[in-house]
């Protein structure tokens, strides 16, 4: 069960208010990389892992991270607190309030619909999502991702920090990115107590295609590196030659029979094109007479 | 330039139509972890790199993942062949084709919205969001999610591979779930050619947190292991004793002035409670007379 | 800041596992009216709050709010514990897998992609939304919401019950249920110890509109009751009649100027349609010599 | 069925264009709490309802929205009429069109996507949603969203009013915010015209619980009210020492049987985590020799 | 403004409840095709159109889908009020109520949230978005827009009506389609009264690239037919010889100066990666002593 | 299978970073009638198609399609590519990047969440959704919606060259332009090689209802066009007389039995409104005494 006190794990000291500021915050309050993302991430995987150790880190850094979302969220709070006065009485002359709340992001909505309160949306205003939550359910998969949402919360703190120059702000902000980097390290131990984690799950993929780097994209600018060149790897540079890769006749087929069949054909009939037709169209009408735009130019380049 | 060749990079045998298992297949086609999820996230990192190798390596990759998207939407299009059929003639009487598409996930929606083609949604009907592509434009931070990506990737393969005993559909799966294996040793191997490359970014943390364990959930079942205890951690067990762990007032503040002042205060005194009141409410009105619901109960346990 | 205790609030006993049941029951841990989507409500509106008492009252019930989340998804894991470990071991010939995961819901999403886990979606497998959470800032008006948003919750755990035989998982819905009949009730004695908190906000409306009822809908089965006639109402009946209410000419202008108007100008000729004419239209081509589709036919009836 | 007549409820008279303000004013029409958000809800709880008096209502009110739906759409429609000529034909200098397009809100998009139409976003271009429709077919819980809707909807309005200085834009919005109000009584003469209506819906809850209150959040700034205290309340202010509150284990268990059982138990041995490793990890890896962001740093305060 | 009759445009007699055949009817009334994105787009076109026939046209038939929208959630509402009832009242053993709400479909969203009203999703629950509205502001775009949409809806009432042996529901269906196919040919006709509609829009083209076809696909299956050959087309099969078709490098270049050069220096050096580096990597951590995954295999064939 | 030339379609010469722009572009990157859009409708079209010369002409153009991802994308990347290496390093004061991310549109966001590369959203930070796509596996339907969403991205492209002055930028989308009316004039051709597309699909309708106009929208303004009048039209005006059109009673029935009927019936008891009380409500008690709001006016107009 979890329970509040009402300290915040870190004190938030707001220099004054700047909504437009405020609304950028929510990247990391409703946005993919914010701390309710986290929060829930840790917190579905805990509920359903049986490994002691693993479920006590994960209900943990969960817990955490909900400490943490109440930190930005007061962020917001207090940077939008003069706005959300403001509205609420409606005091200013209505060309200034136009103004002031056109003044950059989504300030605007932050104001008009969510009355200067912190909201579940990112800087743009796009609402969270569940599936910002990518849990699967196997932990040499899960621990993989954690590690790298804490890597992209850390750096989306960073741009959050380049453009704050007030000093409470970028304080409560460095906390909240040191600690990401903090969990980070606590997933990375936790992956590799795991032993034979890759490739993660369980079963074993084709051999012959395990260390196959495919040169799919080739002109100048191809470059070579120990992702794809050297004794780890087998290399294909010769695409069109080798595929299919598996030796056969790279078709997809299925095989139809009766009703199935029978329907098939009848619909391909019903629908079918004449190559040979020259039809007048749609845009043959709409072009009207003499119309250059339907008819060929010679390319001479 | 994208350029096509008509053969697939693995040719595509499916024994017979199965419309249900063509559905549970779209979670790989336009689900979290597809193939055009993956395609897009290469795709969108590799446009904006300027570092040689990487770019190279990005666009070759996201190159092979569209054609595995033509892979995967091939099963699709082969598995769902027989309804797309009956569906478009009609044929079948009304009562037999209703129980055939009602037989399992949303095969339904497949045969009446999408006609049986492959569709960009997952195997619950959720169509494709932008935001499943999580590149954010920091190589140490997106080699990472693309690490993170490809076990996902290989898990839900696996999960595929596991239901399904059509031998084509299972020999092409494990085609795709060991190429996700190949992808992530090359981002392995190019996230630790960078020098440096943790913590992500630029920033460093404050380090008398960058160490630090937070033991949040606690009573019988808390654990230790090497993500908490140990010489490189710091460990913060009493937490209400603690807080905040800056030394502050654990409060959040923020100096308002002049309007904004007044203007909040205006609003707390329109909007204040009254403690002590006790206004008969809608609640009130609706239980009715006599109605217990309302009424505190002595609680016993 | 929040921290965690080991226990639940409430015992979950589940008799055996269930995976189409347990992702019903997600409706409750990612839906709309689901326990993310309150604990959430509450805690952004705590944030924003001065009043004390409101504050407070609104992070006791986030907090409990959440533990609940941990209730209702401690029961979605029970319930899939056993699908999870089967796909995670792939232990089942694969035609029973199939059939397994098939037999109702989104149970197969459910073990593909989320490997058994709870996950933050709905019965239907829609991701949860942060537009779930309505707060708007103003306590007048959020305190209606809050106390629907209960009733709605209430309801839908009703519904949940009905169509539970596992005693253990009734025991714990209805004190789910009953919780949020507490809630409801809190949130009703917080809003009447406003003052004057109708209607909701600061501006008065227009007087001769704040009391008129407009029958727009009219026919065999218009009715009358307090809601719509008797001393505290004037009513419409002759629509069209009325319109515009305000008695101007019930048009839309604005005054354009300059370039603006020479604009509008040009592009209305640029696009006008000719009602004189009888073009012959793509529809026309594609019906072929002697369809009769495009011709009218005698409306007898 | 829907006729319509081609006068406007209320006249519309807009001053000049402001394409910023078009696009706030989107709110209320694609919005959550918007007009098509308003008609939708009675809408479709119409449908469904067979009370008499309540359907009437309903589909009364529905309508009455959907006019209102033209009248927010009409004012968007002629805030924006100027950027729509410009968009259209292009006469203006590039530079001076793009300064004039970035001038606030999402009046970018509302030119380049929608060429200044009215569209069923909100002001922060998010799409309607047909999950703001929350109708969940019981008239004691719906009639209370329908009261929380129209709360929520006016102050929406009284926002927009308060950043508006055109004179006959304040006046049509006043006139919608007063309608809501209107229909926000007729709604809870609804409500309260069923008998018994709490707890909404018909399971009554567990007694010993529907009059408690569980304070969670505790610290300085705990308080007491009518929503928590009196008595008419049970109180729980120590939680730690009261959980489970059913006297159980307070734990999560189900009976795995079987296959299940097996399965569950090679998944954790395959899983499992060495709580006495200390393995290096790709942040060490990633660290380089001797980083110190890696290793523990004395926490002295 | 807007008035209702409570007569249907058309009459719905449904012979007996079906919950399951209920929510696949949702397709067209939440659906992407649906009647509200019908009569939301001819709306929002309608709003902002200043040719009068176009806007009569359009308001005209947006109101006759309202009235569409009507009858489809009527016979939602009929086929679903069965369920409705057995989930307000409970009456059902719940082993029986669970195994009905399972038997198809979205059925058990349905009744569980929705309580078996009509709600805004389509068939597999996904909800109703205000982007399946792709009204531009330009006619010759969105009549071309229109006349697609009301083919989309047509071909689902298609095959709504083949899965159906309800008597009143398919003479409902078939009625609704029927109407799409008027409606359609309303549009055309609209669409060839503007002349020189195409191309669409004021910019011409550049000549030179208006009638070339670019091959980009080849391989066994490569076809011809008037869409690519012929007098009308210039035809591009050299790809890689041709490309950039305009004769410059054929690379994406902006010009970087000052800081912006300087930062960009930055951070390429401190994300370089080193391609002659052969690290160990996560991956090699991972895979455990002799694992065979991480290492080549010779391809042989 | 997919391959990839490193030289793009056509060349990409940005002459100054400007991050705003860049943002804007996003509409054609991942917005709804965007080059992804387009790309995957046809890929998903040309997979499920058995038609040989459509297949071909679908893959050919979805393959060009993603190359001109690749040149929107490469547009993006350079306009934005100065902001990237300013948010990496951090090296300008905080105020001053404060100022330049907040210059317009969403370019923070594409700043702080992004880092500056191409991200799949449109101009306003939504998200791309798989339902932008919208085949439906019918070539006579789908054929009409390419052709739309090819006049759509003609529009689109239109716009963004209208507030564009960078020569090089305007050159490059004056291409993509270009391109999309090829695409149209191809899509063109191939639905009218389909002999009797018209009505699409393959059901005829009710003939006394294909060629009917109904009138629904009437006052002044009223108008006609070969749209509704003449003599490939039936028409009707009086609305309110001829509905419903078939002849019924204009009703939506259904047949209850047995516990359907009983439970129908117990939940409208339960649940009945009283259209002779005159209740006290929530509305009441919030109003205070004396309110006026509650009470009505005399409406003299």
């Amino acid at each position: 069960m979890f329970m509040h006190n009402k300290k915040l794990q870190y004190t938030v000291r707001v220099a004054e208010p700047n909504p437009v500021l405020g609304t950028l915050m929510l990247e990391q309050f409703g946005g993919p990389d914010g701390e309710l993302a986290a929060a829930m991430r840790y917190f579905t995987q805990g509920l359903a892992e049986d490994d002691p150790g693993r479920k006590d880190l994960l209900i943990d850094i969960a817990t955490e991270e909900l400490s943490h979302l109440e930190i930005i969220g007061s962020i917001v709070a207090m940077l939008c607190k003069g706005a959300k006065g403001k509205m609420a009485e409606g005091s200013m002359a209505e060309a200034d309030l136009y103004a002031e709340i056109n003044s950059g992001g989504i300030s605007h909505t932050e104001s008009i619909l969510f009355g200067g309160g912190p909201a579940l949306v990112n800087s743009s205003g796009v609402p969270f999502s569940g599936f910002y939550v990518d849990s699967r359910g196997e932990p040499t998969v899960d621990l993989r991702s954690n590690i790298a949402a804490e890597a992209r919360a850390k750096i989306v703190y960073e741009r959050l920090i380049n453009i704050t120059d007030d000093v409470g702000v970028r304080d409560a902000l460095t906390f909240l990115m040191t600690r990401e980097v903090a969990h980070q390290k606590s997933f990375e131990k936790a992956l590799y107590s795991i032993e034979n984690n890759f490739p993660p799950g369980k079963l074993p993929g084709m051999p012959e295609y395990a260390s196959l780097y495919v040169n799919t994209s080739q002109g100048e600018g191809d470059a070579e590196g120990p992702w794809n060149s050297g004794d780890e790897w087998d290399r294909m540079d010769d695409i069109a030659g080798s595929i299919p890769v598996d030796g056969g006749d790279g078709l997809a087929t299925v095989a139809l029979k009766g009703r199935e069949l029978k329907d098939n054909k009848a619909a391909a009939k019903r629908t079918q094109s004449d190559p040979s037709a020259n039809p007048t169209t749609g845009a043959d009408l709409g072009a009207g007479p003499g119309a250059g735009q339907t008819k060929a130019i010679p390319l001479d380049h």
